[in-house]
């Protein structure tokens, strides 16, 4: 098949897939616009219908506003991601709550004795958390592409110093950090190569 | 804000909004009718450009056509998910390539020395398998519905079980298994709450 006929194949009209996916690209640097938390509102309201393990929900989102802490945070980060991190119109850690079982009774009702489940078992509770948060993750980059904004998000940063910075009382893990705004000059660098099909997806 | 005043926030417009979040649900029966390799395959084509940590894409999908491989499947799975597995059009294994750093030459080519970075640390290699093949299985789950099929993505599965039978080469983590189809009847639990806006983003 050639790429117009699989785009074809899809419901999603071609101006989402463009917005979301292949138009879509991780910003480096950003125009001054400010993000707004009305639009991060509205990114949350959609993202979160989006499926997590019995309905957990582990994402935690840390908006780091004040310049204060985002002094705090920069240090964390590889030296390579500062300077935009520092530029950026809004930085978010974003964190896998490990203590996501406590809502479980409200909004997993259905199966009784699930909160206790976890609670007897940290490394089950940690990677349902890790692995949801992450999946939450995923969700929230594209809804912020879906609010006509650019995400840069970032990994390889020092996890336990972000932790005991921001959440010293040791409840949560961050997992992402995320630079969200309007692209500014040269915002992309060259788009990098995607696995062949037949390299991803085999059948059994 | 009101609902309606959120979604007018947003760039993607309402129809995506309910196909990919709003409206869509996690399929628990499925109709007949069959998911084709050229819908998998035009999947793919719209989810593998969203972004992964330098570019890892560690997520492989074993797709589970053959009756002999369900029945190899079923036993792994959790006792309430075996019957509507068994039905499926499709059931998929999303895995972690806990080798993704071979590719790391040719598709993160910039950063010389990353593939024997992570070839010489196994647990960074496992971490940024498991959370970036994460991120994707969210791309995949959402690109399922961009093809106006559903998903009925499943967690708590003997995972250990999978990969012996499925990965025997131990390359490979199980992280989650979907149904895919169109939905069959009374496909749909009822909706489950989700939480706040206050209880998931703070400012700092």
């Amino acid at each position: 098949m050639t790429a117009i006929d699989q785009a074809e194949q899809l419901v999603l009209g071609a101006d989402a897939q463009a917005l979301l996916f292949r138009d879509a690209r991780t910003a480096n640097s950003f125009s001054d616009e400010p993000v707004t938390d009305e639009q991060v509102q509205a990114i949350y309201d959609l993202v979160k219908w989006a499926p997590t393990s019995m309905n957990q929900q582990p994402l935690r989102i840390l908006l780091v506003r004040s310049e204060e802490s985002r002094q705090r945070l920069l240090p964390h980060l590889m030296e390579g991601n500062r300077a935009k991190t520092e530029k950026a119109p809004l930085v978010a850690i974003l964190a896998a709550d490990t203590d996501f079982h406590e809502n479980l009774p409200r909004v997993f009702p259905q199966l009784e004795g699930v909160k206790d489940m976890f609670a007897a078992n940290d490394e089950l509770r940690l990677n349902n958390a890790t692995l949801n948060a992450s999946l939450q993750i995923a969700y929230f980059i594209l809804g912020v592409r879906a609010a006509g904004l650019a995400a840069g998000p970032m990994t390889g940063f020092d996890a336990a110093g972000i932790n005991a910075e921001f959440f010293p009382a040791g409840k949560q893990q961050s997992l992402v950090v995320v630079n969200i705004g309007k692209p500014g000059e040269n915002p992309w660098f060259d788009r990098l190569p995607r696995l062949d099909y037949d390299e991803v997806v085999t059948t059994v």
